[in-house]
Formats: C-alpha cells, structure tokens, sequence
C-alpha cells in the first residue's frame, strides 16, 4: 500500500489543478516580498491574483497605448472566497505600469511595488529578458544613488534629486563627467533608477569600458511661485531655469565633476527628452552631448535650432536621437530627424521596432551612454 | 445691478456647498502633486475623495491599533459623478498609513503617496503639527540619504541599504560615528527617511549642536539561503548575523567612520527596537548605545543580559528604551524597565502619552540622538 501514497498524492494535486495551471515559472520580480502573484511562466505568461470577494468584475489592465502587456482589460475569473485569477497570454519582456481594475474603479496590486508613473504611484511589472540582463543587477562594483535635498531660488522650494555616483567614487579624487537624465511625463526623479534601473546599467556599462560618468536625475517639474498656470500647462516651464540657474551649481558645488560643457550631458525620455532636445541645443555653452529618447516634441521649441545648423554643429559633440515604430511618436521623430537632416545637423537617428515603454528607453541609455566623453 | 452680482455669486457658492464644507486648510503634504484631497482643514479635520462610480460603499480606515486617525471604517457618502468624499473628526497631528476600502476590498488612494509599511505600499497621510517642526524640512544645511548595494555573504543576495550622511560630508575629511537604525515589521530600509523623516530630524539637530554621525538603515528583514522556515516564521533570522558580518565591515570600508564601539550605535522601532535590544546588548564588543523605540520584545532574548549586568554597565554607554501609555507593548516594555532596574542596569526610560505610531518614533528619535557619542 505504501508505494501508493506518492502516487495518489501526485494525482490528487493533479486533480485539484484549477484551469489556470502554471509551467514552471517563478514570481515576478516586481513583486513585493514573499508573495506569490503575480506569477511568471515559462512562456511569460503572467498568472495574477485578486481578493476582491464582493466585486462584480475584476479586470487587469496594463497602461499606455501600445504596451507590451495589454491594452485592453482582462477580465479574471472568480474562484473560491473571493479570489480572482487569470493567466494572460505571454507577455514581452520589461517593465509594465498595469493597475487591477475593481467594478470599474482603477486600484493597485497590493502584491506588487508601486512606481510613479502617471502622477501617482502605480502597480509595475517586472517580466525577465531570457536573452539581456544588461539593465540587471551584476556582480560588479556598483555605484550609490544618492538622493539630495535642495532649496531652489527659481521655484522658491525645497526639492528632491537623485544623483548615480559611480564605483569607487568615495575612495579616489577622481573628476567625472555629468550626464544629467530626465524622466518622462507623470514620473519623477526617482523614475530612471526604480523604472529604468539605470544604476545597474551604468554598473555594468563602467565594469565593462564606459567611463565612469556622474548622473544627475531632477524632477522634470518646476514651476515658479506665484505664476498662474494656463488650464492645459503641464507645470514644467520652470524646468530650464531650475538646471541651469539652481542644478548646474549645484552638482559642480558639492560633486567632483569635470564643470565644462564638454563634460556635460543632458538627455530624457519622452516629455523628459523633448526638455533635453530643447535645453540642450539652446544652451551649447552648458552642454556638447544631447539625447532624446522617445522625445515628446510638441510643445517644444526647436526653431532656432534648425535655423541655426552652421553654429550647432561645431559645438555639439553629440545629438542622438530616437525612436520605435510603434510609438506613437514616432512620425514625429522621424520628421524632426529629417529636418537635422535637412539643415545638416549631425546626429545618430536610431529607429526599429518598439513602442513608448521603458524596455526600449533602458536600450536606448545602453546604447546613449558609450558614446559620451569619447575622445577627452 | 453690478453691485449685487459679488453677493449673489457669494450666496450661489454657500448654498451650494456640501455638508462636508471645509474650514480654511490645505492638501495634505503626503498628497501626489496638484491633488486637492485629503484636504486638511484648520481644526485637523480630513476630507477624502474617492471617484468609484460602481461601488455600493466606500469607507476609509486607518491602519494599525490605537492608531490616532481611525481604526473604525468611516463611510464616504456618494455624491454625483460616482464621487465619495466624507470630512472625518479632528486628527492627531502625525503619520498615518491608511487604506481605502471599496465593498470590502482594501486599496491604496491615488491621491496619496505610497509607503512601504504592511508588507507593502501603502498611503500615507502626513497630518502636519502646528506647534512642531522638528522633522521637517527647515532652511539648514542637508545631509545625503544614499542607497547602496551589496551581496551579502549571509544570505547570497544583493541587499539595498540606505545611509545618510551628514551636512558637509564630502567636503570634508572628518570621520564620523555611526548611528545604525531599524524599521518597524512590514516596513523596509526606507521607512526611516520616507516615514519618518528622520534625515531632516538629522539635519534639524545637527544644525543646533548635536554631533554630527552617518546614519545606517538597512533591511530587517534576512534568510540564509536554503533555509526552510518554521510557518510562523518572521523572515528576519539572519539579520544579526547579516549586520555584523555583512553590513558593518560594508560601512566601515566605505564610508569615513570612527570604526569602533564606542563610536557605534543600534537602535530601532517596534520589530528593529526588539533587534536592537538583543543584538546590541549581546554585541557589547560591537555597540556601545543601545535605543529601544516602542521595542516588540516576545521573540527577543535578553535572559543573558539580565543575568550580567555586572557586566553589561561598564561597557555600556547608553541604554534607551521607551514606550507610550496607549501602546500594545507598554506593559511588555514596562516590565523590561522594571527587569533591568532590578538587576542593577543603568537605562534611560522615557514614557509617556503615545500609541504605535511614527510620530512617537520621530519624538523617540530625536530625543535619542542628541545624547549619543558624548563625552568622546
């Protein structure tokens, strides 16, 4: 009868499997510790778990057009006491900003971190790359993200930035250069170290050749005090002025940088980029390297720019730009990489598949962060 | 007719004015940008706003025992547009985390920023305190929170710590000593700063003579690979070890400190004030101020200590342990205080009004830190 006992108990789990049966798989990254959902196959698809016991429908959404996860809702099924589930199909690799929609009210995953991202902090998931790790953390030295507090003359408040210093900086004397990185609309400073995890990728970037760099994450957002902002404003006029009058001093005051435009950087992702196309090549004396990564353009002034060709490229050491055909910025970007065509503005223009997501904006410092300080 | 249209307008805006009218306020500090709610009024009352069209009751509760918000779910009324809003009774001045709760379903307010507490991201609501600001940020010189990474040896994982450092750090060469300082269970290495303030505490102090020190908080929680844990298992059984294999020698390398007991301190919070205790008192070779906030002390072991205070008094330079009257744990802490004066062990025993919350453990803290490293 013995030798019966694992067979039985083999078939009863079996048995007891629910439709939603998982392969082998383990729980996302993303989630906080210890819990289980949501869970991770071996073909990505994305097992989440809901206690909601008197909701109606439970729904899972990921946010933003176009995003590797899910556009539309996904309904979960309800199982005993309360519990929703569902197995999505596989799932692309990166990162996801997704909430759980309750009765048709947005909520976060209470068994994932929370991010911000689209003005308030939101549910995010972690799928694993089987094929990259470059954004991941490695056994190499790693830098500290320090976080610095600051009082600003243009805004006439406190505000919060992050600054990458980079392996080794406490121990030497070392002068490095500044890369000064922005995040996208609804995001804030803490956005390219917990989203993008742009600390490992420097990590591991420098471990590998890259030179050492300072990288200085700011709130895209200022405003000044007093200034009545227009309906539509998004709040972040003041921006310019804050890094270049109360930032640039800032960091070249209390960091050993190299304080020169040659060894300064600015670049940002989406709203983030267009501030960095737009500050960067207004202000050549402060800046020679420039990167817009999936920029927002709109509402961002680059005619003097392109009507002044014979004056920015002599000054600018790089201006790389780029796009993924499934963004929805994508048509805009390759027009405004035709027009530094036009006026014979040097620049790197790198297109390919990918949409408005923050896999493709840790490609993009992965490929933006070699080529800055080259040949100083 | 001009004349009347200032009063007939004022008339329109009080009629119509709900029975949730607010007194002259603001939106709480803890509220993502441009969220008008929670709205904070003169006399501390709060209003939420919650948009759930769909939803059958909508309620608000405070987490956390005796907390001084709500431990009772307050129903929001509807209103039109799918609109709950309700102004609670006058609030204790302080840091609550909170939930919403949907039909039953726990969520986080989007209007709110998010704390890790409760094993996992949880809202916050920061009721300022109009005749304290000790933990806020005042106009004096700020120190750095940095967040590092390591492997830890214990466990075989990469940790992240966070260490402040104080105002004028990497100007100078001064070395420094070193306060290391634990969060409460649920809670993580960045509940000290993002609850608890305790960097502006920090820079508050020093400002106003207190001796300058580098300040250490790391994750409590630890697990030696492969190790099964027993059900009731908190997670947090290699801290110790974890601290003075790993963490220490990591601070010491790192960082300008004045590597030895004397010139080293342990103190924590609930959970972190039970790990303070034990591992402190038993590694007097390793720490020579202990602090006790509110400590839980159930699963801790202090029988060697109370049976060697002969031993424990020469080598201890400060013992500091408190509790508030409301709190869960007063009458477990009291009978410490009461167990080390009868064994002969020289403390400092701070009670008083109080229940579990974070605003006692600011109080807690900058009461402790002012006393440490004097007479060096």
């Amino acid at each position: 009868m013995k030798a019966l006992y694992p067979v039985v108990l083999t078939l009863a789990i079996v048995i007891s499997l629910p439709s939603y049966a998982q392969q082998q798989g383990s729980p996302a990254p993303s989630n906080v510790r210890d819990a289980e959902y949501p869970y991770i196959d071996s073909n990505r698809r994305v097992t989440f778990r809901v206690q909601a016991p008197q909701a109606k429908r439970v729904q899972v959404v990921g946010l933003g057009s176009k995003n590797g996860f899910t556009e539309q809702p996904i309904n979960l099924v309800r199982g005993e006491n309360g519990v929703w589930m569902v197995t999505t199909p596989p799932v692309r690799p990166g990162f996801y900003y997704y909430q759980i929609i309750i009765d048709g009210t947005p909520v976060n995953d209470q068994s994932s971190e929370s991010y911000f991202g689209w003005a308030h902090p939101t549910s995010g998931l972690e799928v694993p790359d089987p094929a990259f790790d470059f954004y991941n953390a490695k056994t190499v030295p790693h830098g500290e993200v320090r976080v610095r507090w600051y009082h600003s003359q243009v805004t006439g408040a406190l505000r919060q930035v992050y600054v990458y210093t980079p392996p080794g900086y406490d121990a030497g004397t070392n002068r490095y250069p500044v890369l000064y990185l922005q995040h996208g609309a609804g995001e804030s400073e803490r956005a390219w170290t917990a989203q993008g995890k742009a600390n490992f990728i420097l990590d591991n970037l420098i471990a590998t050749g890259t030179k050492p760099m300072i990288v200085v994450m700011d709130n895209g957002y200022a405003r000044k005090p007093g200034v009545k902002l227009p309906p539509d404003s998004w709040g972040n006029e003041a921006f310019e002025e804050v890094l270049l009058v109360d930032l640039i001093p800032l960091i070249d005051t209390h960091y050993r940088t190299l304080a020169n435009r040659e060894h300064r950087a600015l670049a940002g992702l989406s709203m983030g980029g267009g501030q960095a196309l737009q500050v960067g090549l207004n202000n050549l004396n402060k800046f020679a390297w420039v990167g817009g990564f999936s920029p927002f353009l709109r509402d961002f002034n680059l005619k003097s720019v392109l009507n002044n060709a014979a004056n920015v490229n002599p000054q600018l050491r790089l201006l790389w730009l780029g796009c993924g055909y499934q963004d929805e910025f994508y048509a805009s970007n390759k027009a405004m990489h035709q027009a530094f065509q036009k006026v014979g503005i040097k620049h790197v223009w790198v297109e390919g598949s990918g949409t408005h997501e923050w896999q493709v904006w840790r490609w993009y410092l992965h490929d933006f962060v070699p080529r800055l300080f080259l040949g100083l």
